[in-house]
């Protein structure tokens, strides 16, 4: 009942809803809603009573729940099979074990916190409470295993559109799929791929986005290379509504690769990016090497002219773009 | 102790072991080793003893225990992590999620018996208790994500190897990785790949062998399409041998491919393969053809001439080999 009562509430945010409305509506007495609205603020829910006019909600908390990441989802598939945790390990990996026990395509595991948070590589990914976005959907896309790398640039044109559309941020694409503002990581993508050699079992895209975080909330190692959405715009970012914004861009961008392929995903990264025409440092397990990215190729390596007027193409590695103080972050 | 025992008349298997002996390389009462003895024979060991000569053993039963495959196991990695079980679902299952869990490399999962064994594509594996060798292997392979359909062909290669060695038997490989005896399948391969987009992080090598069930033991509908070892030979195989047997195959072949490359693994498989020159029908998600299997390509693609006299690459799919009664099995 609070959850209706939480909906009706919602569909009629700054505006009163009278007690008898809602009583008729769901069928339960006045005091039965005094003690839900109760619960609610109790919860972080800004209501307003009027004895004359009824409950108006005047703001929701930012707090990752099932409903409020429910109300208003704007999509389809993804998120309607959706696990919210205050608090794991990685999100990728219990994506990973809810899909290795079936679950569907579009399951969503969202955390308020992550214990030992990854980015490629095994790499630690700060992931404190109360602040970010931590987040993984899994996906069973109808493709060969080899073409899982196309994902990547799939999800990194959902995510980067959306903080585009929710916070008016200028963000861009990092190859393949960081998101940057102003030279500096808001967001990282993990994806993982569980196959057989000729089908794909499923993907897990892991995304981490530093929403809410003060400069003074990151280690001193990444306050030159990482940075919030709250910092860049100065303001706090409600993180469900912008959970709620990616999904529905990332089932978007999804169907258009699946519809019209690669090239049109591709189309849009080009013109989200901020790599392309940079100097860039490309290192690898196996050397390290500078040069300008000119362009991406039709499989989206990344191909970099280095000194000697050669063209590398970059499959994979670590892409550093010069930083305004000459030496590359 | 009974392992210790068990050790020395093995390594004098068909000999006397005087208990006086015994006794004095362990540190053990005659009774004690009396005990041990005993102990063996309710295994299935059987052992003569003689009150003047001592013991001797005359044969091991065919059972699947960490000891009995540990005992001349002549590899340096492969199955040194080793898990022994009576049933489990899946031995492929489990050997991922032992993987997941840090398993290392050369980790090896066996059972005696899967209850929801599985082929390629979710496909049913019969796997029966006490007349099969059904086990999976961990490997992180140092390579990029693409290149593990190669690992295919090297296991592929590495069991009909020892099935060869051990059973002196013609077994062949069709492509790109089933064993044949006379057309008829006695084992199947299952890989499968974890992976970031841009590195392993472990792939499962899947081996379901059938060893020694009767011509009975086989569902009706499999009976025109499979065959164990013991049926092709006419005799009974030990299974733990046959594993040993594959693991020190399995770990040259992987070491070539290493060192010497692809090249030198599709050399082997050539060498090995029934399928090069047969008529073919392949069969994937969008289609049905008929040819004739030409050869394989440096990637393992096969090359099939269809009647028009194209040559087509298959990556991926089903290929049936046609039988003598003119039909593809």
């Amino acid at each position: 009942m609070k959850q209706a009562i939480l909906q009706m509430l919602i569909e009629n945010q700054g505006e009163y809803v009278s007690g008898e409305q809602i009583s008729k509506t769901l069928h339960v007495t006045r005091t039965a809603i005094w003690k839900q609205i109760k619960n609610l603020k109790q919860e972080g829910y800004e209501i307003d009573s009027s004895p004359r006019l009824g409950y108006r909600l005047l703001s929701r908390p930012d707090i990752l729940k099932p409903e409020e990441i429910k109300i208003g989802l704007a999509t389809e598939i993804l998120g309607r099979e959706l696990y919210v945790f205050e608090q794991v390990n990685s999100t990728n990996d219990l994506a990973k074990k809810k899909a290795a026990e079936g679950a569907s395509h579009g399951t969503v595991v969202v955390a308020d916190q992550q214990l030992s948070g990854r980015g490629r590589l095994g790499r630690p990914w700060a992931s404190p409470p109360g602040t970010g976005l931590w987040f993984s959907v899994v996906l069973r896309p109808p493709l060969k295993p080899f073409l899982a790398p196309q994902l990547i640039f799939v999800s990194a044109v959902a995510v980067c559109h959306a903080i585009r559309d929710y916070t008016g941020l200028p963000v861009t694409i990092k190859w393949p799929n960081d998101i940057l503002f102003s030279g500096k990581k808001v967001c990282g993508i993990l994806t993982e791929l569980s196959a057989e050699i000729d089908i794909i079992n499923y993907v897990v895209i892991g995304i981490g986005i530093n929403v809410n975080q003060e400069m003074a909330d990151f280690p001193p190692e990444l306050q030159e290379k990482a940075i919030s959405l709250a910092v860049a715009g100065n303001t706090k970012y409600n993180r469900v509504g912008l959970l709620k914004a990616i999904l529905k861009e990332l089932e978007k961008e999804y169907e258009i690769y699946l519809t019209e392929g690669f090239p049109a995903v591709l189309k849009h990264w080009r013109s989200l990016t901020s790599t392309l025409g940079q100097e860039v440092m490309v290192s690898s397990t196996d050397e390290t090497f500078t040069g300008v990215a000119e362009d991406i190729n039709g499989e989206g390596c990344l191909l970099v002219r280095t000194e000697d007027g050669n063209v590398r193409s970059v499959m994979v590695g670590d892409v550093s773009l010069r930083g305004k103080e000459g030496h590359y972050l």
